[in-house]
């Protein structure tokens, strides 16, 4: 960390300054320029507050140099975590397709697409129960029921599972799901975080509508240091000002977090999208991309479904596209350097 | 609702529309033009998801007429809502301010804090006990301890204190806390909104970084209709590339809210801004858009607060700025027309 | 389009609106509904401007059915355009690489990277001479000189030469250019726009930092209304709040602008990113998601680049890229639909 | 400017970076840390292009301690600029409302207007004469003969016009026009205002929809290191996600924008917010933060405007305003600090 000194600072008010963070048991180094002076604050500072140092009057700014990210960071951990969900691996060159409905509609409806995806390839089936609707008078999924029917499914095609949780007190309901995702508008949930991480198990942490990749690892780092080993970092699109598509996919994301942190990163083009005829080529980019997983919705019969009905992928659509995934990843894979 | 239905569909196709919603109780009214043949859908289709007849081959577009806002909007509920907090009102021409430190740090310092912000006209105290920070290795606040301490400065000065909410399972640590605060972060924590709506406190509601006006109104439709009369709408600045503040203060949510509903409307020009020095120019600006009321952080130490240090006002400044928000209201109300 | 007349407008009001636009030379339909009145206009209201109708006090919203893309859209145009650059094709299944040095900076510079782009595939060299800088004191680019080399060295290697303009007293200098750039910064200069258009020549038009399909389509018609018919759209990064990315790629625009129009999109993942790190996997991303070109920095010495020098790929790794991005998109191709 | 070295970089590497800097006229100050070494850049760096030294392998970031605003930050210039429009004075306390139609229609309308903004207040007379429009289907501006209304209006009333100008090639015809705009979508056309900035007439310089305020005043140093002093900035409303209003009005901009620059700042609410009764609370706004105009799209009547309909505000609107303004500027300037 770096604090840029105004020209006006008395050398009296510096001392005061050094003393401060002295007191924190870091070690300051100090250099007068013509125009500013600058302190370097040698030692663990990842704790500083800079926010803090910026209310002292004779603080221009303040740079920090190392990112804080303890757990989550590459710098510390540099080979790939390969998160193991009930036997799927996902990161360090294992790849996983997870798919299935948006919400879990009925016990046809949840086994029939079960059947579907795992015949089409996919590992992990998905399936809402809890949905977290913008507007209360939307579906907001069936609930306890919904859970138990995606279990039934999973069991009934061998597949583990992953389900949203929205609230602590569902966690003990959660005890069978394989991989618990926890959704974009919860990603600052923290005190859901927290919950979470005690429980040890896989977590798939979805990016926030407009959080920056670096306040995903900071939520990433809440699982983290609370007890969560096993976390897969999911994009699913940004806030954008283009209309065009629901949420803008930001795919720098996969190569960028690859380059920050240790965790795999699965890709959501439905979401993203939000719309059926897109998802196969941003599916295709994101594994281009680098991408350790993708996750995709699937319907049986799209349009009946009860939520984001637009965004889903017939079971054959899907199966054509997992191939094409597949054929995609071994063309990238030769470029040599990882995305 | 319209529906845009594509000019290649089957007569048989449009019936089968029709009759799908016809099931859901609603009539329709088919207008065939040269390009294309529209569907206007009467009855309630509030409830109607858009995005489902979005999956049906033979669906261009679908255009809502009114917006499903049942409790929150102005159209149901012509008048302004008059939240009273503690005997402090809020909306339909009651002003007041809301002021305090970040976080509750200290007896001494939470106490001298209201008795200044009082002294200097403020009506309702805030201070944070439980900080949602976007790392783990932040402060975290004085949590329980923080809470009794803020309730007890209140209780000293004589004035309603607000505080912010992460988790239902301090809902009865809330129980004397007179103005629930829902922070930005949680503004779509349905689960949230919807324990807190039963317990029919008066809630003040921030809008979420990347939340648009309507995904606001619908979060405090989660709070209205679950229980929740006395809700208050919160600006404080979203995301947006521009970086030399740190949110972007979106004032035109203040008339803009207004003329949507009936729910007053507070902005936070601290959080928006994230710099002491911007926050008198902006809280002034709200004055003068018609705001119904202005949350400011105060600290007797700036340069000490554990948290967001760099945004708080002296006790003194703030003192200054509550005469010129009065003057600037003033000044503005004469201007005939409500923001 | 479909205007949505209050429940409070008075018959008469009602048929002033109707005569203004008969005088338009358009139909209209009224339909009576139990909250609003809806006017369906008939005829080629492409010219109608949506906002002047906003004006009417008796009018709630105006709604478009059609979008008015006369010459860039794809409803009048089904199949896709290929552009032609002195015998490259672009579109319709032709793709091509375009790649170049960010600036052109002296005959040994431009003619090392020519031969070096050209032997490892790219079939168009970029270069700029007039560079458009945040900065007046930032290199402006050789200028004149600048365009010369260029010329010479596309010569010397046999490659068609893509270079910007930024203003249109430069045309003259740039009649030996075989594709005239239209960057970022001048997308909504119209008045360069219609200049170029007269020229007939083909142009490469990027999409400006916070431009929307729509308007990148609107731009475009601009140069097709004005008498240029071979327009190539680029892809190259939109401004988000997002910071470890120069820009935010929007690969989804690949797929949206082949569904919207018939041109063909190039995307240029070095400008987008900002990094060089970054760039092949984005480049093979926009391959799998369809791009009919990329647009790719080179430098032969990228540190010593007198502008965007950390963006540049050595021509040792562009060569590699070209391999890569040929078997993604053989491989991507075989999924059947279009991007 | 500050390099932040690796700690892998090898001493001959470091020496080699040095040279090079040293070779622009800059002094080094080498400061070895743990686990970086820092390389501080004394002298003026404002010409070192900070993406050249991120190329250097050994170079982990760079980071800037000053701006690099030689003409129009304030560290070089403390008081504020007066620029002067024919007699009318903006800014360092003076304030004016530019007003006036969007488009010049008519010989009557234009004066009609001109005498109503007149009486009302108004000291600058504004009116398009050639427009930017998105389509090119749209009115594109009377043109010519537009300016020539303008002019002879503002002789008529004995107010100084503002128009905006679109083509360098236009300048002659802009000789009698007192303060040339340029617009958002020109804010970075760096010909353009190279060419405007040689004629040393008043500029009002529109912040383009997406340029953060350091590429507005960056836009602003063309002006001013090519010959013009009388530079106005103009905050006239950003994209963001929202789409309430037509952009996002950052009144922010007006406090950061006095800090950093000398220049007056003018805020347009009219084309923020894109809806006339939004003008007046965001007018009111704009005022209390401290801005040093305002300018306010007026027709005599809305419904038949030309260009942008829906927020023209009617004469007897603007005189009201005009009057609100004048009580919040007065409210808000006994606050003390300069916004």
């Amino acid at each position: 960390m770096i604090i840029v000194v105004k020209k006006s600072a008395a050398e009296e008010q510096l001392q005061e300054l050094c003393a401060y963070l002295h007191a924190q048991d870091l070690r300051t180094e100090i250099s007068r320029g013509d125009a500013v002076t600058l302190v370097g604050v040698v030692g663990d500072s990842s704790c500083v507050d800079a926010d803090r140092l910026l209310a002292w009057d004779i603080v221009e700014t303040v740079k920090r140099i190392s990112e804080p990210f303890q757990k989550t960071g590459r710098h510390k951990h540099p080979g790939d975590t390969v998160v193991e969900i009930a036997g799927v691996k996902l990161g360090g060159g294992h790849f996983a397709m997870i798919a299935g409905p948006c919400s879990v509609e009925s016990r046809e409806q949840i086994l029939s697409v079960a059947q579907a995806v795992k015949a089409a390839g996919a590992k992990i089936l998905r399936g809402g129960a809890y949905k977290p609707r913008s507007s209360p008078y939307d579906f907001q999924g069936l609930q306890e029921e919904g859970l138990a029917l995606l279990l039934e499914a999973g069991k009934a095609c061998a597949l583990p599972v992953c389900a949203e949780i929205v609230s602590a007190a569902h966690l003990k309901e959660f005890e069978a799901v394989d991989l618990i995702q926890i959704g974009a508008r919860n990603m600052q949930n923290f005190e859901l975080l927290k919950e979470i991480a005690r429980t040890g198990k896989p977590v798939l942490l979805k990016r926030g509508f407009s959080a920056t990749l670096k306040e995903l690892l900071m939520a990433a780092e809440y699982l983290m240091s609370g007890g969560c080993e096993q976390v897969v970092l999911c994009e699913r699109g940004i806030r954008s000002f283009e209309t065009q598509t629901r949420n803008t996919l930001d795919l720098s994301a996969v190569p960028a977090l690859h380059e920050l942190s240790h965790l795999p990163v699965v890709v959501d083009p439905s979401h993203a999208t939000g719309a059926a005829r897109y998802v196969p080529p941003m599916a295709l980019a994101a594994a281009a991309a680098g991408a350790d997983g993708l996750m995709i919705e699937v319907h049986n019969n799209p349009r009946f479904a009860l939520s984001d009905a637009s965004q889903a992928l017939t079971p054959e659509r899907f199966a054509r596209l997992v191939c094409a995934v597949e054929r995609v990843r071994a063309a990238a894979a030769e470029d040599g350097e990882r995305g």
